[in-house]
């Protein structure tokens, strides 16, 4: 069910690629029928929820109404779009931009839902902040225009220097994000020294200060809201236990408990793949009195036992001193076990994969190195060969031993993906480059070996792999985001500037295919492949505004091609991405370092 | 002796404006004179030092060792440069590096010294970051090499792509501070879609994982020791307080104590400005039995007590109620004062402001519109008259009452300012440049009034008033560090690149007098004034680089001029300002905030 959910969401998120402008263009009543498929699926879904939630419940949560509201508007859209179609006229698919609403509103998103939540409460907060940083630039675009207004001076590009409000407001605007430092500051600096203390100021002011002070009200109400929402879980926890406890309890004597048996199953079916020493574990500590039943405070425990992870260590004999006891004892194999578990045996593969590092930066089309690259895979099949000798295999790739896995993962992969290589080239005579590409960057991974045998290394990519997952529901928030914005940027801005392969001779190919960008930053950078034109570009191009720089040359590109009204689509991108959501992100990086260090 | 002490340690400082390559020239001959009588001043005044403490605690105290060392480096440098100067040689004058040593180790600069503790306990936690971080661009570095280098790419520029280790760790390196981002991925990306992943990978490791765990290293760092530091004043001030106690006790019964009339003097000794009523208050609270002296616990909370402020509220009567009774309670008086107080008063001139500002905003050479500035003038000048009259003076511009101050001085500046520019202008028929941008500056910056209604800002600006003082701090930390960056940039590019006038017709103009830019970004956007030739042009670059946008072209230019390992000056500059310093800003600000929200 949650699968299936899962995927009919990616279908229709997905069909943005289909439809026009598309990367692989299917005829409009192909998308919309699969469309209408995914919307009778989320709404068949919906029935299923109102059945087995109480009416008032199901009507409360906004979850629901949001589906059905957003169903319905896209059904409306489809209907529109489609008759117009039918009578040729073009229209626009507004309605694409809500699909992330599926996303975030089917149970299973909780923690983007989370996200958004903690985004929304943090507003409030931030919309102050906001207005008082705009009118601190808005001051300073009036004191730029009155400074230097009316000194003539001209910009690189030969035009007119902070003589319109508007544009000083944007270019001051963009100084905030850096992203115009210094050219923004040369026509004034170089009039006059004394002017560049004007822009440190508004530097300090308002890239230092008021981004910091940004930064500062997203973490704190990151914080704040994330330690509710944990609050609200144990609460939620804790009143669950309490109803189960309900259920099942009996009265012995004057208290009311639950049963040893009752309280067997119940664990059996919350916590099916438990051991059975694990659960008598956690009966010997729930029923201190071995009294043959748990009482209501150890019953309220069991959710937070079961969270808590045994670690069970087997000492385990390895197999071949079970099946060869004679030879895995010999004087030789112990000598090789020894060995193998010296130090030395780590460094030794060390120095052979920094020797190997040097090999890869050197031309592999030198035969003698590529004999070389088969002599370093076959050392580092002899040293997993040798490891797995001496340890006991389960043990060595335990569910603790991260790193031995990714060790092993890479190695064969590499083996694997060389050979192929090997086979493809013999047999005809060319090399493929997708593998040659995949067997290159597996050969490079390998290097990552060396990070594995440094302890203060391995803490911080430890502490960097503990928080993947939730680096995952980031990704979720900004695949939202991002659909969103490349959604209305296609229907703005698609086909306005186009992609000419770089030996092209068309005559626009110059200018992106578009006269109004002759002249302009943008066409000079040949920044013609950034556009909106699919919405695997639209991504790129999105991708880039969160970076940050040279967003005002994509912005003033544009705004040529469209109008200078355009730019607030930029800036409102930037307010909500990176003044939001990559301060979100970095707060979230901050405590997860504070939490681990 | 502080103010002294201070003093030459900026004249100390200032000499590299004089020196050559001098904003203002002066001989070496006077140069050198100045500063050793600067050296001359330090010496002696460590000679006041190595008098008023014990012999052993002078020569164990770093700060005096460091001084001592850095005073006779300079000498031999100044006797070496001479000499050398004298038979026509010119050398390198490398000990004006060290200068802001004198700043950092008089005592008086305990708040910057501290800040570099804190960097240098930072540095071993940073290192492995650091190192990891490295490790990972270099793994990119040869993954680019391989994926990117043999297919014949070629930049914008007409430059090849990705061809050299080198020049590509450099490029991914300005990659991380986003610097030459998408730039550097287009020719990658128009060659084909997929090869955006590998930089939008890189940019998410790099830029956003590692630069915001150094942004978590350093701040937990700063946490750490700077509430060590908090803990250590603490112990100090005990400690202090303890030997204060040794000295004035007396016994009294089975106890010591000191004595009411000691205590009183005492405190009239540390707090010479403290009111009657506020000694008799803490007497009070430190002689809890009335007893007529102090005991011990209760004297420790001396200093303690004396950092608290107590408010006092002054209930006093306005001046013209004790002058003119009469006239002052009128109905006529009465009712300006009642309208003065309410808040529609303050509403009004809030509106009269915003008018003002779209005036401001408008062509000021309109006689009509010039004629209205006297109005607005007018009219503050009258509010800020029925204000003195309503509230009474004292009570009004007292401590706490940071805002009306503010409003004042505003209101007064800009009316002195205008009145000084209209009688230059009437005696001689010109404008004064200066103060027709001074003036300009005081009326806009009477917009910041507006703030001041509104109570959500106030509490913002009002926590960014507060750092104020430790924002200083952070103007000499960076000071220190520019100045000696200063010097050695002077020392390695003074003289390689040099600014035209816009309209000049010198041959080279165009590439900044150095052929070597021929063809460069550098030349072509412009960046001629951005260079090493003198201290005030070098803090402008140095600013640009804490920008960090295009530094990679200044990085480029100045390696064109001189050698490609002069890239190696602005990467260390990257490290030490943007990852640590501006990292400890952040820090800072986000500290204050979480304390002041
Ligand atoms: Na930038």
């Amino acid at each position: 069910m949650r699968g299936a959910t899962y995927f009919f969401i990616c279908v229709d998120l997905s069909l943005a690629l289909f439809e026009e402008p598309a990367v692989f263009p299917l005829p409009f009543l192909a998308t919309s029928i699969i469309e209408v498929l995914c919307l009778t699926v989320f709404f068949g879904r919906l029935i299923h929820f109102a059945k087995v939630t109480p009416q008032m419940v199901f009507w409360k949560d906004t979850k629901n109404i949001c589906i059905m509201v957003t169903i319905a508007l896209t059904l409306i859209d489809l209907i529109i779009y489609g008759s117009l179609e039918a009578v040729s006229i073009h229209s626009v698919r507004w309605s694409r931009a809500l699909r992330p609403v599926f996303l975030i509103n089917f149970p299973e998103s909780r923690q983007i839902r989370r996200a958004f939540r903690s985004i929304r409460k943090t507003l409030p907060d931030i919309l102050y902040v906001f207005l008082l940083f705009m009118f601190s630039v808005l001051i300073f675009s009036l004191m730029a225009l009155k400074l230097f207004g009316d000194r003539g001076l001209k910009t690189v590009e030969g035009s007119s220097y902070f003589t319109n409000i508007l544009e000083i407001a944007f270019e001051l605007y963009v100084l905030v994000t850096t992203a115009n430092s210094p050219d923004v500051m040369l026509p004034a600096y170089d009039f006059n020294w004394w002017y560049s203390l004007y822009f440190v100021t508004f530097i300090i002011i308002n890239t230092y200060i008021f981004m910091s002070v940004f930064l500062a009200v997203v973490y704190n109400n990151y914080r704040k809201h994330l330690k509710n929402e944990i609050r609200k879980l144990v609460y939620l926890k804790r009143h669950k236990m309490i109803e189960a406890f309900n259920i099942l309890k009996v009265k012995v004597g004057t208290e009311f408990v639950v049963k040893e048996t009752e309280w067997r199953q119940l664990t059996k079916v919350v916590a099916p793949d438990i051991s059975t020493s694990h659960l008598e574990l956690l009966l010997r500590i729930s029923d201190e009195g071995q009294k043959g039943h748990v009482d209501k405070m150890n019953f309220l425990r069991l959710a937070d036992l079961l969270n808590i992870q045994v670690v069970t260590i087997n000492v385990r004999r390895h197999p071949l001193e079970a099946w060869v006891p004679r030879v895995y004892q010999s004087p030789a194999s112990l000598w090789v076990r020894k060995m193998v578990q010296h130090r030395i045996f780590v460094w030794v593969f060390d120095v052979i994969i920094l020797i190997n590092a040097i090999f890869i930066a050197l031309d592999e089309k030198n035969p003698f190195i590529s004999y070389a690259e088969w002599l370093f895979l076959s050392l580092y099949v002899i040293e997993i060969l040798l490891k797995l000798y001496t340890y006991e295999p389960r043990a060595y790739f335990g569910r603790k031993q991260f790193w031995n896995g990714f060790d092993m993962l890479i190695i064969i992969a590499a083996l694997v993906a060389t050979v192929a290589n090997a086979t493809i080239q013999s047999a005809r005579k060319y090399n493929s480059q997708q593998i040659l590409d995949i067997v290159l960057i597996l050969r490079i991974l390998r290097l990552l070996r060396v990070i594995i045998s440094i302890q203060r290394f391995r803490v911080i990519v430890t502490t960097l792999i503990n928080i993947g997952p939730t680096m995952l529901m980031f990704g979720g928030l900004v695949l939202v985001v991002y659909y969103a914005f490349a959604i209305i940027g296609m229907e703005v801005f698609q086909g306005k500037v186009r992609f000419f392969e770089p030996n092209s001779t068309a005559p626009d190919s110059l200018v992106c295919g578009n006269p109004a960008l002759k002249g302009s930053t943008f066409a000079r950078d040949r920044y013609c492949k950034n556009n909106f034109n699919d919405l695997a570009s639209s991504f790129i191009v999105l991708m880039e505004l969160t970076v940050v720089n040279q967003w005002h040359i994509l912005a003033g590109g544009f705004a040529l091609v469209t109008h200078q009204a355009a730019k607030l689509y930029f800036i409102l991108f930037h307010i909500v991405v990176v003044i939001l959501i990559v301060n979100i992100f970095i707060a979230f990086i901050l405590e997860a370092f504070f939490v681990a260090y």
